[in-house]
């Protein structure tokens, strides 16, 4: 039982419900049917009809929306311990496009293991709702930065909003963490160009903030970069397990 | 029972699932509590720590962010059978506004109560988890309108999903809908200026799309505004419940 309690979903569902023995073991079962998918293609498909969702295990995935002009929008990035699809379980057809950027291994979860999850245990049923409502008011946050944020607020609150998540669970620290996206993933997901997301992270750069560079983000002034994003993390609700 | 069926939020989760006479019965003694609350004052705050939630009964309401610097991104408007600060019961702090936008009735809903309801019935939970999930799926189109369409495209978007989401609730039909939005709040939430919302509607309503004056929205042309915005309600999932 100790090296479930490693597990990224584990960790991060751990952040709203301090689990017994007997929920943990009902958690672990949700994450026995691992599969692996490589980079590039796509796991879901707007509009595909699917009843399988997914927990992500290792790697890193986008969500994306296609509009009918070719042009893409980015909802979110997906780190180990989050749900893949979860609302396509739900909703009769996938409303958006899931792609890994790398090799990922997931765990696959039918509506069927949902509901006898539920059934075995509700405090498990609301801690997959506090989840979803956690990815909800990230994707509210990334509203905000479309449509209220300038360019350099906006790369900032977003690097901070990824070290958070990335620390819950144990992939990095307030110095900073690895990450493998590229500076088109980065344009996709804030609305820039790749040119402008290149010039905007070399003048935080320049400004001793924050420094992306090899596949790694270091906070150079975590603190500074707080203020220039305006960054208020209450919305990851990190703050240690509201049920006990 | 007979009466239950016309409540708004029973007619929206019966698009999810139909519902057994035990589930109706769990479902409505959600909706005991009632409460009246009037236009114009928050119902809930950003940083609010609280554990109530609510679902609308009867009125409309805005749910909004404000920035550091004073101005606010409206997130969306919740409509009757709509859940307001379900995020909120189950994260440590509010992470938006809430505010009336006439004099709402609403049932007042506890952790509690929502932990009860699952342990009775897990497909109850499951319609929970389904509403969530639209709610983000329409964020997610929001994220889209700000990021990728213009301004003539977002407010047909914008106006074709109203549409579409008090259909369901029966509350409007193929020919429009009665609507107490003003241009303000058109405008926060779709990231324009007053004047622009009043330029963009003149332009439908010239163009024989679509009317909105007078608190009422008349499509003109439903065809030609739904490809115009290239408006594809799957996302909406009001196909017909999926769980029998």
């Amino acid at each position: 039982m100790t090296g479930s309690l490693k597990l990224p979903l584990v960790r991060k569902l751990g952040a709203f419900v301090t689990f017994s023995e007997d929920e943990l073991s009902v958690l672990t079962s949700l994450l026995q049917r691992r599969r692996t998918f490589a980079a590039g293609h796509d796991l879901m498909r707007q509009g595909q009809v699917d009843q399988t969702a997914y927990i992500l295990i290792d790697g890193w995935v986008c969500s994306h929306k296609l509009l009918p002009d070719g042009s893409r929008q980015i909802v979110n990035f997906q780190i180990p311990g989050d749900f893949l699809g979860l609302r396509n379980v739900l909703l009769h057809a996938s409303d958006h496009n899931i792609e890994p950027i790398t090799q990922i291994e997931v765990s696959e979860v039918l509506i069927s293991d949902l509901l006898e999850v539920f059934s075995r245990t509700p405090r498990l049923a609301t801690a997959v709702l506090w989840a979803a409502s956690r990815d909800e008011a990230m994707i509210v946050e990334h509203l905000v930065n479309l449509g209220r944020r300038d360019a350099s607020q906006r790369m900032a609150h977003f690097l901070l909003e990824l070290g958070a998540r990335l620390s819950l669970v144990g992939m990095g620290g307030s110095g900073g963490y690895t990450c493998p996206l590229t500076q088109y993933l980065l344009a996709d997901a804030l609305g820039m160009s790749a040119v402008h997301v290149n010039r905007v992270l070399r003048q935080l750069r320049e400004d001793g903030l924050v420094t992306f560079r090899s596949g790694h983000v270091t906070f150079d002034d975590h603190d500074r970069l707080v203020e220039l994003a305006a960054f208020d993390p209450a919305y990851l609700d990190q703050g240690g397990p509201l049920m006990k």
